[in-house]
């Protein structure tokens, strides 16, 4: 008893991205009216709604529903047996940033769940997962789409595919992953002025909510060190973990054992002078400094940290939290192609898990 | 009698772009065997190959059976025709910058034949145009994909789309849109430095193969326009045509009349004061001069023409030929989301048309 043109969307999370992200649904639903999306499973770690006979659940004011729900969500594996049953083609939507979620796409995939997601962790996890995924979805052709995971809404996936598949050589990928660490040195190491200290910056990109709840997340590197994990994968390299290369860490080997991120930030003044020494090293050669990524893609060389950049490069000239990514390619030659724009915020990471529902519906329904 | 897991691909145009797509289009059917892609339709203005039972022309050394046939392309409408009989799907690729190709879309596409292209003249053309070939496609299901039409493979319009899909609302689209007036300006009033004399630059840029055998076809504005034409129609505006809105001719007036592109070239450097005394405005206000497109959405205006930029703005600091375009949403605030590199030349457009060819097959193979 196929449902003719309805596609059941089922929802994971409910956190900063997920609120955006329904709402976003919400607008899509009104504005599309075929095929027709219905809300069929929605879950936080520990509510979930849904209904057995898969009536859909109401996307008006379901996260107040979901709030007052008593169900708790049953285990991964009951509710992808539940999503493989319904009577409508189904697309999951991760909009959490767990493990567990990541570590069930290959099962998800292979009942034939088509699955979009900003969740960095299935793709920058183990390159066995990786395979899974991707050998799961050839397989039964569940499509699974992932732009959010890096530079948020910005085009950075899609670019990159679109490249590889139409058969250009990727050579070089560099830029700015992170919202965080654009942020921080845009206003330590300016173009133009003076920049405050180390710590000074790093407290007040806290207290703007630019950092996570531990800054320390942000400063050691790993979030940048997914990123590009992921798009090596995509142009080819298969980079094993996101700590199989070097990735620089800004949190001083002293300060790793602090058991609070405020004890962090009130130890960290006192390792200032070896930031002002990188800054006026820097400056020395005319230059100012920057924390990127970059995947050679010649000689497999994939890395995370500090680099001098000259004042005019577009990486140097960045503004706010804006990531900045440059491919480097046979048909673009010796000047990159640019994306450039906000990477993180609900509204523009919602945005890049919209986009890529909406590309689904286009080849499943 | 459909052939299973095959698709017919026709093609329109076979000069710079073309065969650029036509390499590619090769190693894309030997990497992906399924489904199977068959050339069943090749034609330049002069010379067609294909075979009346379907049976597919050769990739192999195409270009040179072209050159070899004795066959005249039939009429648009015949060619139509054949298509729409063909045993399989069918993408028709058109690789010409032709009026009359694009005047045939609305047909084709109510034909159910799929369009890829970087032509134009098929969106920038009157409105009437633009809304039949849209309507044609919604109502027989049949896609149309024109990525290469603005900035050539930059995601330009794919990013757009994604923009105004997902319930985005953009607010000012501003950009360099021509690879001629990217370098001559770059090169005439540069950030750093003096720069040459307008006429020796526009002289140096024919020489090197950036301009139209007559300069004057980029100078009057007129591809900007069609470009901006394109992206104000998809951020919601229906414009009229390229010329219904302001655009600014860098030809002087008297010399609109030279017979020719060198008699126009001799007679320059008479007019050089001209746009001397633009670039010293600019320099008085601490800037530098660009030729640039912008569409105000709320204002609904769009206009064409020279602006003065901060040498910091990224604009003003673009390299070489590249292209820049910059989207001003309501997502991504005061910060646009910017897409930046080479925006002409036969391989970064015919791959622009690739990758709709592929995003056409995921959906329709």
């Amino acid at each position: 008893m196929a449902a003719v043109n309805q596609v059941y969307i089922a929802i994971i999370g409910a956190g900063g991205v997920g609120k955006c992200f329904l709402s976003q649904l919400q607008a899509l639903a009104a504005r599309r009216p075929s095929p027709k999306l219905s809300l069929c499973y929605i879950s936080t770690s520990r509510k979930a709604l849904y209904n057995v006979d898969y009536s859909p659940v109401s996307l008006d004011g379901v996260t107040e529903s979901l709030a007052a729900s008593t169900q708790a969500p049953p285990p991964l594996s009951q509710v992808i047996d539940y999503l493989a049953s319904a009577p409508a083609k189904v697309i999951l939507v991760d909009n959490t940033s767990s493990q567990d979620v990541a570590d069930a796409y290959p099962l998800a995939l292979s009942r034939g769940l088509s699955i979009v997601t900003p969740n960095k962790k299935a793709f920058s996890g183990s390159y066995k997962l990786w395979q899974d995924i991707f050998t799961a979805s050839a397989t039964s052709g569940a499509k699974i789409y992932h732009e959010s995971s890096v530079g948020a809404g910005l085009p950075v996936i899609s670019t990159l595919k679109d490249l590889v598949d139409t058969g250009d050589k990727v050579t070089k990928i560099e830029g700015v992953f992170s919202g965080t660490m654009s942020f921080l040195f845009n206003s330590f190491a300016p173009t133009e002025g003076q920049g405050g200290k180390w710590s000074e910056e790093v407290k007040k990109a806290k207290a703007l909510g630019y950092t996570e709840p531990d800054p320390r997340d942000d400063l050691n590197g790993l979030d940048v060190a997914r990123k590009l994990t992921i798009l090596a994968r995509l142009a080819g390299l298969p980079v094993e973990s996101p700590t199989s290369f070097p990735v620089q860490s800004l949190i001083p080997k002293e300060l790793e054992a602090c058991s609070t991120g405020d004890e962090f930030l009130e130890k960290l003044p006192a390792f200032d002078q070896q930031m002002e020494d990188t800054k006026a090293a820097a400056e020395k050669a005319g230059k100012v400094v920057r924390f990127v990524g970059s995947i050679d893609v010649a000689t497999q060389q994939v890395k995370v940290g500090l680099e001098q950049f000259d004042r005019s490069h577009p990486i140097a000239s960045l503004k706010g939290s804006d990531n900045i990514i440059s491919f480097y390619t046979e048909r673009y030659g010796s000047n990159p192609l640019i994306i450039q724009g906000a990477g993180a915020g609900g509204d523009v990471t919602a945005m890049g898990v919209t986009g890529d529902l909406i590309k689904v519906l286009s080849q499943i329904a």
